[in-house]
């Protein structure tokens, strides 16, 4: 395939005059082609054919869907190297973690196929009519949830693939019933046309509507905040800085008809340290540490920004154990000279905030690369500042002494919400740990014990949300299966006759699926 | 029991210097005694208190709450009469209609209790360890849901049982584990200084936390804005106003730390006459429209405020026998003063907009009474003036003549969102309803076939909710046991050790409650 550069709307190719670049953020350099901006007129054109295309495609059984879905995935992988070559080019992701990250995002898309043919997701429910119940007959009542309406999804910077046009988002919305409009970050704009192109053609394929799916391409932020204030928008999904999603949450909540936004916002994932854990292996959680730590040049929502270490001798064995294996990791290009930036602009404020440089990554990076960092606070220091413990996006993180227990729940209560909480202990530490637990459960939507937050599982019982500012929205998660009941809301078919009622309530089909009969839980029971 | 016309802050009488009054509605009297005013300290202690308790109520076994709740109910019940007296001389509803009122309340809290035992609530979900899974192990998922903190719960004005102290809103968020503040309706203050008094009771017997309610009252607006600002306060549940519910959605959503507003606001609840329907029955309908029309002075949320009929010979004979109806049905006593005197200025906007007399209901109320009302419009005359269509909050409603099915299908478009959409039809009407449904479903939250919309089941199948504004967010019900879901969030437990878990996710217990092992559902297998 040879890009266009233009965009999609409704399943076509569409061009604009304005165009804009990407850059090869190895050297800077402008990437062919030019890509077309999109406006208030392709803004418009994509929305109503969201909205036309949203009845037949929420209409279509749960099969059809998922076919769709794994159709997706097969065009994906069957793009082969140009599209992952293309990604490293706009990213600097080194190939074999774009490799892994389309494995994930086919995983995704084929878990969500998996989902809609289990159907836990419909949440059916049946409360058969009383008509002799006194003091007044029960209609017969019966419930399923439907798709929310069109979806606005924005691509992500740090995941081209598994966080962008065909991404989590994008396939918890399809999977709901949902039409997309896809953002597409600015920064991966041709890996954003490849992979439009395998979901137009899985969608051509499979008899999806056209509507189902367009990508908006474009460097302004104006174009997501006119495509979230669009009337047939329904709901938005979005991964990425703190003062965009609440951009988005802001013009949401001030539409004429408010709708909700899931924003995977901005999370420090601390991890807390405890004298057993410290005592055991302080070297080997180092090593640990420093990975996770450097990982995608620390470019990861769950990045462990901050250690709570509780005072005894094994620390300074940590801390010399991170240092060597800090100074062994060469920098990495980031994803943008913006981003590149920003993070050596946060490292100066953490140092004018008062902390300490503990330990440096190693040297001779490229251009645009970004050197890991660890820094040392007192714990004093951080319940005086909290803006210490804001997020630096990038390879670097702060170490901080606490002296006593009491320390530590400090400043896990006066932290903001996490996407994670970690905790490394030994059997000896489990009195400590039990006493943090309440603390560590209101503040973050995964609790880690002897783990390192990245490495995001895509399966049942993952939460990838947590409270504000992690997520705008704490009930929910953006990985897991669990992510598409973000785009359903509930109906009640109140006395409905057999033939109206939406296929998979009917008496006949109902046993076919997980249900709730008068409340007593039912399995499927299938052909 | 006398009423002192206290507060309750955990669990304690407490009073204040600024007092205000209750008003019997049918004679504009103020009842005694005189109530406390809640201030920014009393908002203060009570939100203190409610912190203080949530880890404690939030980690008591489902089993200990849902033996609350029943506590609850049971003193409820015990109140006896003195309860309903004091009730109806707040609100003027009549004694059989309180009567059913408690019960339903009583009925709504033992569901809960239901629910808390059966764990669906949970949402248990367990993904094994893999430790061999190649090219990266998998860590051992689990996946709870718990409350999302102490919740700001608004009594109603109409429902001063089921969705006032200890209603509806208050059964699902103390079932989920939240702590409760609640904002008294200040219209039946002596109704909630009764049902406080019920709550502490059945805390105190249960050995419950006493942070886990508190009951303050005011007059003013700002008691609840100021509630909702408290950075305490996880969530707010209100039924009322659509303008009380978007200041509350404001307040929330410009707070440091944005909360999840639940608001049930404003339906019309359009009733859609079919011509086979109006053919085989139209007096039937008349009498049951006027039926529902009128109940508790049409001062229900569920209330038909709008009927499309399709034009045919038989809906003459509708408005004839709807007439008939109306004119023998005595107008009653209104909520409040402010209620009425709304309602008759909502008659004279309906008809400042064009709308014609159809019908009147009877004459000679008493004092604050409300004249039952049917406006006739042409279908243009909605399509031009969307107005028309803002509920009246009373017992009247507009019956719009439509030519066509596209005339009803526009209006539908048309509409804001609804609690409930219903269709009267016949066999013969299939082919039209069937039309209608995709439309129907995207605009409401309950769809009616050969109902009324007024008399709202408690059950598991129910929705009461639906898109903006009859909610705020219409992936929720405040009514049926799904409405314990706005108070959840979903935690994931990564690498727990045994002894750590939740005691319902630890592999002993797991079995006793439904749950997902890999995505597939397993029935619990109790004792």
């Amino acid at each position: 395939m040879t890009l266009t550069g233009e965009l999609f709307i409704g399943g076509e190719r569409h061009g604009s005059a304005r165009k804009f670049q990407a850059y090869d953020p190895s050297c800077g350099r402008p990437l062919e082609p030019a890509f077309s901006v999109a406006g208030a007129a392709e803004i418009e054109a994509a929305c109503a054919r969201a909205h036309e295309a949203f009845d037949a495609y929420r209409g279509l059984a749960p099969e059809r869907r998922a076919v769709f879905l794994e159709a997706i995935a097969a065009h994906i992988m069957a793009q082969g190297e140009p599209l992952l070559e293309r990604a490293h080019r706009e990213t600097a992701l080194p190939m074999a973690r774009l490799e892994s990250e389309r494995a994930r995002t086919a995983h995704q898309l084929r878990m969500f196929a998996a989902e809609l043919r289990m159907g836990e997701w419909l949440d059916l429910r049946v409360d058969p009519a009383l008509p002799h119940r006194q003091p007044a007959p029960r209609p017969d009542l019966r419930l399923r949830r439907i798709a929310v309406g069109p979806v606005a999804v924005f691509g992500a910077s740090n995941f081209p693939l598994a966080f962008s046009v065909a991404g989590g988002d994008s396939a918890a919305a399809l999977a709901a019933g949902c039409p997309i409009v896809v953002k597409g970050h600015p920064a991966h704009p041709g890996t954003s046309e490849w992979v439009a192109q395998a979901i137009v053609a899985a969608a051509a394929e499979t008899g999806m509507p056209a509507g189902v799916f367009s990508l908006l391409n474009g460097p302004d932020t104006q174009l997501g905040a006119t495509l979230v204030a669009d009337r047939r928008i329904h709901a938005v999904a979005f991964t990425g800085s703190r003062a965009g999603g609440l951009a988005l949450m802001q013009v949401a909540a001030q539409r004429p008809v408010p709708i909700p936004v899931f924003a995977e916002m901005s999370s420090v994932n601390p991890v807390i340290l405890l004298p057993g854990a410290l005592g055991a292996r302080a070297e080997r959680l180092a090593h640990e540490f420093v990975s996770s730590l450097t990982l995608a040049v620390g470019q990861m929502c769950t990045n462990p920004g901050i250690l709570l270490a509780l005072q005894c001798p094994p620390v300074q064995a940590f801390i010399e154990a991170a240092r060597t294996a800090l100074a062994g990791v060469t920098p990495g290009v980031m994803l943008t000279a913006g981003i590149q930036r920003n993070y050596v602009q946060s490292l100066e404020r953490t140092r004018a905030h008062g902390a300490q440089w503990l330990a440096h990554g190693g040297e001779g990076g490229a251009a645009n690369s970004g050197r890991a960092a660890l820094f040392g606070v007192p714990a004093a220091a951080l319940i005086d500042q909290p803006q210490l413990a804001e997020e630096t996006f990038g390879p670097a993180a702060l170490l901080v002494h606490c002296a006593t227990l009491g320390e530590v729940r400090q400043i896990i209560e006066q932290l903001e919400g996490q996407l994670t909480l970690a905790v490394h202990m030994e059997e000896s530490d489990q009195p400590l740990a039990q006493a943090l637990l309440p603390a560590l459960e209101r503040k973050a939507g995964r609790l880690i014990v002897n783990g390192w937050p990245t490495g995001v599982e895509v399966s049942h019982a993952m939460v990838h949300g947590g409270p504000f500012p992690a997520t705008s929205d704490a009930r929910s998660t953006s990985v897991g299966s669990l992510a598409i009941e973000r785009f359903l809301r509930p109906v009640c078919y109140q006395g409905f006759p057999e033939a109206l009622l939406p296929v998979e309530l009917r008496t006949a089909e109902l046993p076919g699926w997980p249900h709730r009969l008068d409340g007593e839980r039912r399995l499927a029971r299938r052909g």
